[in-house]
């Protein structure tokens, strides 16, 4: 699907703030790609689609999650760690989107995994540092995307791990088993 | 057991540093089991024995591990991790330690767990807060130390993860179930 026919049919499942975030992680991602060797049109596509199911009624994600025997423990999560999951599964019956790759990166933007392939780290990282981002911090994410994409996942996870604990928000599991195999890599 | 016996028998397991924080752990475990009505006598011999492990070599620890038929999982982690679980095999085995909160109290003084009772609240909190801890932010937990035990508890395994985060280490999976179930009861 090209990318405007893409975007007209994202609009109107979010707020128009939201929107705005999808077209800055949509740039920096296409940027992203062309910076670190990855195919520009696949990343293009998961960034427009990631947040596809973020604003989705719950109750419809959460028969989605059981009709496609998703993780279970999915169900026990509020619709920050839905979305991701259940928006990969949108982007596949309703965007006939087949790379698994992309879908990978749709499923996994917000919680990290462990083993993610470049793809699915340059829309992690392009979610948390696109142009309307403005929490502390991010400037300096912004450095470290510029220059080493391994490097800005980790920082990226990292700083998204210690805005959970300073905010005493629970931590979804994968994430950790995704900062461990991160730092691990290094 | 008796207080001089139990620590004439862990003093040579140790350096004089550990020994000496190791009386600092009891101290403040009796007070904070007087403070919250919990049993001091469980709450000075789960503490005595808390490090009893944490200079053992680890090719034992490991054989330990596989002939107690603990976590594999504990296998692929450092001797930080392992010593509470085997810490709580030497306490049964060489110190006839029966009482199943004080063994659990030992087994999980390092990584906390989901469900945790009173006691290994107290332990693992006295752990981080004994008088010879001299970190960033002990005097905060000191004080929320002396008027809840939960909130401690909280805010010590928060402090712990910003800690590993901040500097780049790996988190034991069973530190974000703990931290969870925390964030959760409040």
């Amino acid at each position: 699907m090209e990318r405007d026919e893409l975007l007209t049919k994202i609009k109107p499942r979010m707020p128009e703030k939201r929107y705005i975030h999808t077209i800055g992680v949509m740039e920096t991602a296409i940027q992203l790609a062309k910076l670190y060797d990855e195919d520009s049109k696949h990343a293009e596509t998961a960034a427009i689609i990631h947040d596809v199911a973020k604003y989705a009624d719950v109750d419809w994600m959460k028969q989605v999650i059981v009709r496609e025997q998703l993780d279970p423990e999915l169900l026990q999560w509020n619709a920050e760690i839905m979305h991701g999951p259940v928006g990969a599964v949108v982007a596949r019956d309703e965007f006939g989107v087949t790379n698994e790759d992309i879908l990978n990166a749709i499923r996994h933007h917000t919680t990290g995994r462990a083993g993610m392939t470049k793809l699915e780290k340059i829309v992690y990282v392009a979610d948390m540092i696109e142009p309307n981002r403005k929490f502390d911090g991010v400037v300096r994410l912004r450095e470290i995307a510029s220059r080493d994409i391994n490097e800005a996942m980790r920082a990226c996870v990292s700083h998204t791990l210690a805005f959970l604990i300073a905010t005493g928000q629970p931590i979804y599991p994968l994430s950790i088993i995704c900062y461990n195999d991160l730092m691990r890599e290094e």
